[in-house]
């Protein structure tokens, strides 16, 4: 249970929170309603609509908001200023786009029925986006809420971002910020796109990897063929693709890409220390997983592995026949979508090039290659020493029935990036989904009970923003 | 051209076939039109109303026609006995199902249209089974058609018989076989699935590889995860499997299975010469693929590759997010179609268990298979110095331009198998279908030159036949 807070300005947020849960989440299952799918073209006027009813909901709080639109998705920049030019000004960001849902029969409702069901832990939310991002977002979205409604003000300044292509790539996320600097000029940032350590533990993510994903067709024959009067004498992009990618790892995980690990920082003996002391990563990882075994780079814990060390995945592979029963065929081509995770100071477009080349090396004879690629990003670190980030600690704390903790993630905010370059904050990253949340993956959820507190966190945050002298 | 033909009452048979060529492609394309597609569960009553389109025809006709019903399609029995007890009786088979279209958008043209369509070689007939096997099999349904028509019986006894499960393993076959021996007694048999040297060159196939045919299914987590959340940390099932499947072959192309070579015989100086001499293999390989390279196991030409030379080729593949884009996920499945061609003495069964065993030996910590088994078949061959075989010879070297070949094939007809085995007839491989049919592939085609002398040399097999003392 949170501490009792003495402060009344606070209290009466927090009442008004708690006795407002209901509308609160009935807000959240209207957003997760619609099927703001962007990486799908044939989604793109869902999208759409969603901006426009998250743009609505902004507007009702009394946010002045402005639906931008970009090349593909739009963009919603929402202020209030209300606080006075003396009073800190905090950007806030979030995305309001989902993952594809497939595979769909795998889901035990519909993605996009957004049922609250009971769950070992209480109530959740399923839907496509519960935790990814739309509950998250909710989470600010419904302080500042309160807030307003209680007070009738902020006690800072606040900015918020919504993009509609986080799950695509971002594509017009660089020269949006570019071209809106002034008006998203802040001191520091929250981004809401991380998890807790676990559902007592809430936690601060400091430091994300980086990211590149290719796609790569390997093209044999003009056409498929008969297994039967073609098989052995040529190329089948199929066997060729698995061999080729089967030399990705050596036999101890460790990726065989030309120069991977030449920017990898070795882990201090301290953040090692740190991580071990946070708790049982591996029954963690095991559980929400529901793998039987921990594997990985030789010589590395699972958090390392996850946070300090970096990786080569393929997330998609299709060639030949796919239907059910057997068709004997040689497919003309094989493709696989491949992505590496990056850490430290690796150089996504250099880690990009070497994929290609090893791939490239490895082309069978009479073969070629079609590569698309889906964006490159670095990793990340945020400071972990700003008043921001220590305020922000503060609050969790105060919320949550354990202390927060500083963790890693495995995943790629390029978001957090991009705000470092371009507008120049920081961001804090403060999130609300648990490991077990199908995050990306079918029956996505978020607990009711992370939503809640997730609500009464960031308007603690805000109350202690207020004090912080910029 | 053909030679002179001399015998009329061969001749008055020739002229009623060339006289009724658009009446028999008619017919052919009412046949073609249905979409037996024998593999996907959806299609069954297709396969069953082609099996009594195809009955209904061949009573037409006047043979004696029964549809017998079987655990899965229908199999039909066709028989003619009046040229009476003294002559010799001939068993034709054939398969009115066909593969699955997919591919569908790389058609050009609806697959069950079945057009005619001007190509480099005149008109043919672009459709799902044109040349496999709708097409073959109406080249001696046509000249029995016209046989009758002419002389109002046949010059031999006949009975048909034609599957609707070739495409998806025959699994009725074996047991219908046995029950319906008797009726389906015979001194000779031809199988009418092979095809031609060239398009002027006919040829009869005495060898054929055999065929395993598994899906195997590597499963690690319960669900798919966040490649970013859980990257690096458990075995991504599409890694894992990829690895596995490239040491399926060696750095030569040698097949890496346990004793998978153990029961290959060498081949004869004698075969390997008379193979050289049939002409170009790759050029004609090249062609009708479009691949840009021939390529398999060091140290054999094409044809011996094709024809005595087992294989292991990935007919199918797939894990992960398949869709457009990018999706940062990792399968909780990836899934291969694996088959191997087999020649000589190679037992099937053995060779799937061998395959078993090498993906079972390399399955990744905390991972399982789920596998599917196809059927087994071995390689086979019929005996090259029969009279059948000379007259069938015979029959298409008075037929085409130049005089017929013996060669081999990739392919698996296990029929030819099952009827040495129950029946104890040694099939004649007669076949008009061309190496850039596209069997198995979008656009499969079957030329109306090829249709016709087909039509045209089983009349003169039936003349040829006729003459021969059991």
């Amino acid at each position: 249970m949170p501490e009792l807070v003495t402060n009344e300005t606070l209290q009466s947020v927090l009442d008004h929170i708690d006795q407002n849960q209901g509308a609160a989440i009935e807000r959240l299952q209207s957003l997760l309603r619609i099927p703001s799918v962007s990486t799908d073209p044939e989604y793109a006027q869902e999208v759409h609509r969603c901006a426009e009813h998250l743009a609505q909901d902004l507007r009702s709080i009394g946010l002045e908001t402005t639906v931008y639109t970009t090349k593909q998705h739009p963009m919603i920049v929402a202020t209030d200023d209300s606080a006075g030019p003396e009073a800190p000004r905090v950007l806030y960001y979030g995305h309001y786009d989902v993952q594809p849902v497939q595979p769909l029969e795998e889901w035990h409702d519909d993605p996009f029925e957004a049922n609250v069901v009971e769950g070992p832990r209480g109530p959740r939310i399923v839907a496509r986006g519960a935790a990814d991002d739309k509950g998250q977002l909710m989470t600010f979205v419904e302080a500042i809420r309160s807030w307003k409604a209680v007070h009738g003000q902020l006690p800072i300044r606040v900015v918020m971002l919504f993009e509609g292509e986080e799950e695509c790539g971002s594509p017009s996320l660089e020269p949006f910020l570019h071209e809106h600097k002034d008006e998203l000029l802040a001191e520091t940032c929250i981004v809401c796109d991380t998890g807790m350590w676990d559902v007592d533990t809430p936690a601060i993510t400091s430091r994300l990897r980086g990211l590149v994903y290719i796609e790569a067709t390997l093209r044999g024959p003009s056409h498929d063929l008969h297994s039967g009067g073609y098989g052995g004498a040529l190329v089948n992009p199929a066997n060729a693709l698995t061999k080729i990618l089967g030399d990705l790892h050596d036999d101890q995980g460790k990726v065989q890409i030309a120069h991977f690990y030449d920017d990898v920082n070795e882990i201090s003996e301290k953040q090692s220390k740190q991580w071990d002391e946070l708790g049982d990563a591996d029954a963690l990882l095991l559980e929400s997983s529901g793998a039987k075994a921990t594997f990985g780079e030789e010589g590395f814990t699972t958090l390392e592995r996850l946070w300090a060390r970096p990786t080569c995945d393929i997330n998609g592979l299709f060639a030949g026949y796919t239907g059910a029963g057997a068709k004997t065929v040689i497919g003309a081509t094989a493709t696989a979508k491949i992505s590496c995770r990056l850490v430290a100071s690796q150089n996504p477009q250099e880690v990009q090039n070497n994929l290609l080349a090893f791939l490239e090396e490895r082309t069978p004879v009479g073969c070629s290659w079609e590569i698309k690629s889906f964006g490159v990003n670095p990793a990340i670190s945020v400071p972990t020493d700003s008043p921001w980030l220590a305020a922000a600690s503060q609050a969790l704390t105060d919320t949550f029935p354990n202390p927060a903790v500083l963790i890693g993630s495995g995943g790629s905010i390029p978001v957090v990036g991009e705000f470092q370059e371009i507008l120049g904050v920081d961001a804090v990253l403060v999130g609300f989904s648990l490991d077990d949340d199908l995050i990306h993956a079918p029956n996505e959820k978020f607990e009711l009970s992370c939503f809640h507190n997730g609500v009464r966190a960031h308007a603690t945050i805000l109350d202690k923003y207020a004090s912080i002298q910029s």
